[in-house]
C-alpha cells in the first residue's frame, strides 16, 4: 500500500487559488478529517467536486472546494483528492500540516508522477515531457512536449519495437527450420527494415540538440574588442523587447546574460568581456571566461568597431573561429553612421541602425536548428538510448548482410529493441528514475 | 448579460498546475471551443470534473481538467469554469489567449470577487476578508480573516441593525400615540441597548490598530547613535530565524526592513541609520527618514553602548520620547559583556546574549496589541464607519435622555444603522468598491 502523499501543487506566492493535492490510498480519510461539507468526501463520487470548510479544533481555517478522482481514473491512478483553498502563503501551509497531522506524508519532488508512472498512467517519456511542458519557455517548445505527452513518442516507439521483435521471431523460425534449408525471410525486406529503424534512431538522436535549443534556448555569445560596443548592442537588443532577466545561479562573474524572444524563439543572449590586444599578439584577458561563453554558445556575434577598418577584428575572428571549429560565427560591422562610406553592411547599435536585420539574421540561424514537427523533445537520456539502438542495429544489419548466425542477429535486434524499450521505461531502475524526477518542482 | 471573463488563478511561475477561471454566460461555450474530452462542458451537470485535450487548430496545447460550476452555485455565482493545466510560463498564457480568442475579457484584479459581491454571494465584509486571507502572513491574521469570510462579522452587524431598526420602530410608533400618553417604550431598557451598541461599534473600531499590526505586521523601529550595535543587533535578531527579505517596493533608502517571527507574530523589523551627535546639542543627520521609521514604529528600541555610559543614550531618548508621544520605547544596554560591573540588564548583540530576552519583551509588547479572539480584521474603511455609527449613536443617546423628540432620535438611529449596513455593503459606491478591489490579485 502506498503510503498518502500531500504537497502545494501551485506555485508559491499570492494569488488567488492555492491547490493542494493529496495521494493514496487514505487520500480521502485524511481529507475528511479535516473538512466539514455536505457530504463526505469518501463517500462521493470520482470527478466530482464538493464545497466546504477545512476546520482545525472547531476553529475555521479556511472555505474549500474538494475535487474527488478515484482509482485508478486520476493522475497517478491512486485515490487523489484536491483541495482548492484562498491563495497567499498561510492557508495552503496550514491545511498541509493539517493533512500531515492526519497522516499524510510530505512528497518529494515529483512524487506524484512517479506514482502515475509506477502505476501505467504515464511512459517514461511522458513523464519527461511533464517536465518539458513546465519549464518549456516557448509556445514551441510547450507543443513539441505536449504531443509527446498524449503518447506520440511512445506509440512510434511501440511500432518500431513490434518490428524489431517480429523480425527477430522469424529469424528465430527460420532456425528451427535451417536443416530443412527454407527461407522464411524475405532478405531484402528485412534490411530494409533494420535500415529505416536505424535511420529514425540517428535522426531523433541527432535532434537532441536542436530539442536542447527548444529547451533551453539559442545561445548567441557577443565578443569583441572593448569599446567595440558589445554592451550598446546588447542593451539595443534587448530595450525592444521584454528581457527577462535570468541571472545564472552561482555565477557572479564577468558577463550577463538576458532572454530575448524573436518570433516566439527564445534566444539567450550574453554578453562578455571585451577581449584585449596587447603588443602584437592577440592576447585575451580573461580568456577562459570568454571562452567558455563561447564554448556554449550556437552562434558568436564579433563586433567590431568599423571606424578602425572593417578588418580590425579579422585576427580576432579567426583565433576565435580556429578555437571553436563548429561554431557559426557572425562578424558584425558596427558604428557605420560614422563611416564616410555609405555602403557597408552592419549597423549603428547606439542609433538603433540595421538591427532588425540583425536580429532576422540571429532568428535565420536559429530557426534552422530545428523543424517545427517534431513530435518529441529528444533529452541526453533518450539520444544516448537511441544512439545506442542505432549502433546495435547496424552490427545487427551487418551480420545479416554477410549471413551470419541468425541467432547472434536475433540477439542484437533483441538488445536494441530493449534501448528503445528504456525510453518509455519498458525497463527501469532507480537512479533513471531518481535522475528524472530531480528536474521535477515538488506538487507535481 | 455580464461579460465572460478569464485570469490566471494561481500565482504565476514554475509549479505543478496552473488554474485558469472563466467566469460569465458565455463560460461553458467558450470552453467547449478549445476543449475537446467525452462530454460537453455545456452539457456538464455543476460540481463536475472532465478531462481532455486543449487543441489550437488540431494541436494540442496540453492535456487538462475542466471543473464545472454552474450559476448560481459557484464563487461569482454565474457560470464558472475552472481549467486546470499543468504549470509553467507557457501553456497558461497560451490558454488564456485561446479563451479570449473565443471572446472571453482578461478579468480585472479582483473582478470576479467583485462579480461574487455583486450576485450577493459575498458581502463587503467577506470581500475584505479574502483579500486579507490571501495577503496574510501569519496565522493569527488568516484565522481571523477566515472567521469573518464565513459571515461572522456581518452576523454581528446585521444582529445590532434589526435591534436598532426596532428600537427605531417603536420610537415612531409612540409618535402616533404621542396624544393619548401611552408609553410604549421601556425607556431603561432602550439606553441600555444603545450603549451597547455604542460600546461594540467602539470597541471594534478601535480594534483597527490591532488589526493592522495583524495584517501588517508589529513594526519594530531600532534606534541609536552610530555604533551602538544596531546593525549587528538586527543581524543577531535575524540569524536566529528564517528572515523573510521583504524589499520595500520603491524604497532603496538608508534603512533596511527585515520581516521576523516570534511565536508566530510577524515582527517587522527596522534597522535605521545612526543618529550623529554634534557639538553639543543632539543633531540628527538624516532625521527626516529615520523620523519617518519611527513614526511609523509601533515600537522603538534605542540601543545604547554600554561601554560608553549607562545613560550615554539618555538626551536621545528624551528626544525620540518627546517627538514619538505614544510610542512604546524601550532602551536596550548594548555590549555588556564588555563592562566591568556585571549585573547590567541588556545584550551583547555580537556575543548573542540577552537576546532571547530581548525577543520576549518584544513579543509581549506584541501581544499586548490585539486580542486572541477577534472575529474580524477591522481596515479603516471599517474603522471610520465604525467610529461614525458611535458618534451618530451617542447623539440619540443625548436625546433621549433629555426627552427630545422621537423623530430626531430615530432618524439618528436609521442613519448609524445605515452606516453599519455600508460596511457589509447593502449601501455602496463605486468608489468605495474600485478602492477595496485595487488591494486584489488578478484571478481572485
Amino acid at each position: 500500500m502506498a503510503k498518502t502523499i500531500v504537497a502545494l501543487s501551485t506555485p508559491p506566492g499570492i494569488g488567488g487559488i492555492a491547490v493542494i493535492r493529496l495521494s493514496g490510498d487514505k487520500a480521502f480519510e485524511i481529507v475528511d478529517c479535516i473538512f466539514h461539507g455536505k457530504t463526505k468526501i469518501s463517500d462521493s463520487q470520482s470527478h466530482t467536486i464538493h464545497y466546504g470548510k477545512v476546520m482545525r479544533n472547531g476553529e475555521i481555517v479556511d472555505t474549500v472546494t474538494v475535487s474527488v478522482f478515484r482509482n485508478p481514473h486520476s493522475y497517478t491512478g491512486e485515490d487523489v483528492a484536491e483541495i482548492n483553498c484562498h491563495g497567499g502563503m498561510i492557508v495552503a501551509s496550514e491545511i498541509i500540516e493539517l493533512c500531515v497531522e492526519q497522516g499524510a506524508e510530505l512528497a518529494k519532488p515529483g512524487e506524484f508522477t512517479r506514482r502515475a508512472f509506477i502505476n501505467g498512467k504515464l511512459d517514461l517519456s511522458q513523464v519527461e515531457a511533464v517536465a518539458d511542458i513546465i519549464h518549456s519557455t516557448t509556445k514551441l517548445a510547450s507543443q513539441t512536449a505536449a504531443r509527446q505527452l498524449i503518447g506520440n513518442f511512445r506509440k512510434r516507439l511501440d511500432e518500431i519495437t513490434i518490428n524489431l521483435m517480429s523480425i527477430a521471431s522469424l529469424l528465430e523460425l527460420e532456425l528451427d527450420f535451417a536443416d530443412e534449408d527454407i527461407e522464411l525471410v524475405e532478405k531484402q525486406q528485412i534490411a530494409e527494415k533494420l535500415k529505416q529503424v536505424i535511420e529514425y534512431c540517428e535522426d531523433l538522436s541527432r535532434s537532441h540538440k536542436s530539442a536542447e535549443i527548444l529547451r533551453n534556448g539559442f545561445y548567441v555569445g557577443i565578443a569583441g574588442f572593448p569599446n567595440s560596443g558589445k554592451s550598446t548592442l546588447f542593451n539595443t537588443l534587448l530595450q525592444k523587447h521584454r528581457a527577462i532577466v535570468s541571472p545564472q545561479p552561482g555565477t557572479t562573474r564577468d558577463y550577463i546574460e538576458e532572454s530575448l524572444y524573436i518570433n516566439d524563439m527564445h534566444i539567450r543572449l550574453v554578453d562578455t568581456a571585451g577581449i584585449r590586444k596587447s603588443d602584437d599578439m592577440i592576447e585575451v584577458e580573461g580568456v577562459r571566461l570568454v571562452d567558455q561563453v563561447l564554448q556554449q554558445a550556437d552562434l558568436i556575434l564579433i563586433i567590431n568597431d568599423a571606424t578602425k577598418g572593417l578588418d580590425h577584428s579579422d585576427e580576432l575572428s579567426r583565433g576565435i573561429k580556429e578555437k571553436h571549429k563548429d561554431k557559426e560565427i557572425i562578424i558584425v560591422q558596427n558604428k557605420i553612421d560614422l563611416l564616410d562610406e555609405k555602403n557597408v553592411q552592419g549597423i549603428s547599435a547606439k542609433h538603433n541602425q540595421g538591427i532588425e536585420k540583425l536580429k532576422e539574421m540571429i532568428y535565420e540561424k536559429a530557426k534552422v536548428s530545428f523543424s517545427k514537427d517534431m513530435d518529441v523533445l529528444v533529452n541526453q537520456r533518450q539520444a544516448i538510448l537511441l544512439k545506442q539502438a542505432a549502433e546495435i542495429l547496424k552490427n545487427a544489419l551487418y551480420s545479416f548482410e554477410h549471413n551470419l548466425d541468425n541467432t547472434v542477429i536475433s540477439i542484437d535486434i533483441r538488445e536494441a529493441a530493449e534501448k528503445l524499450g528504456e525510453i518509455t521505461g519498458k525497463k527501469w531502475s532507480e537512479d533513471v528514475l531518481n535522475n528524472i524526477f530531480s528536474r521535477f518542482c515538488i506538487g507535481k
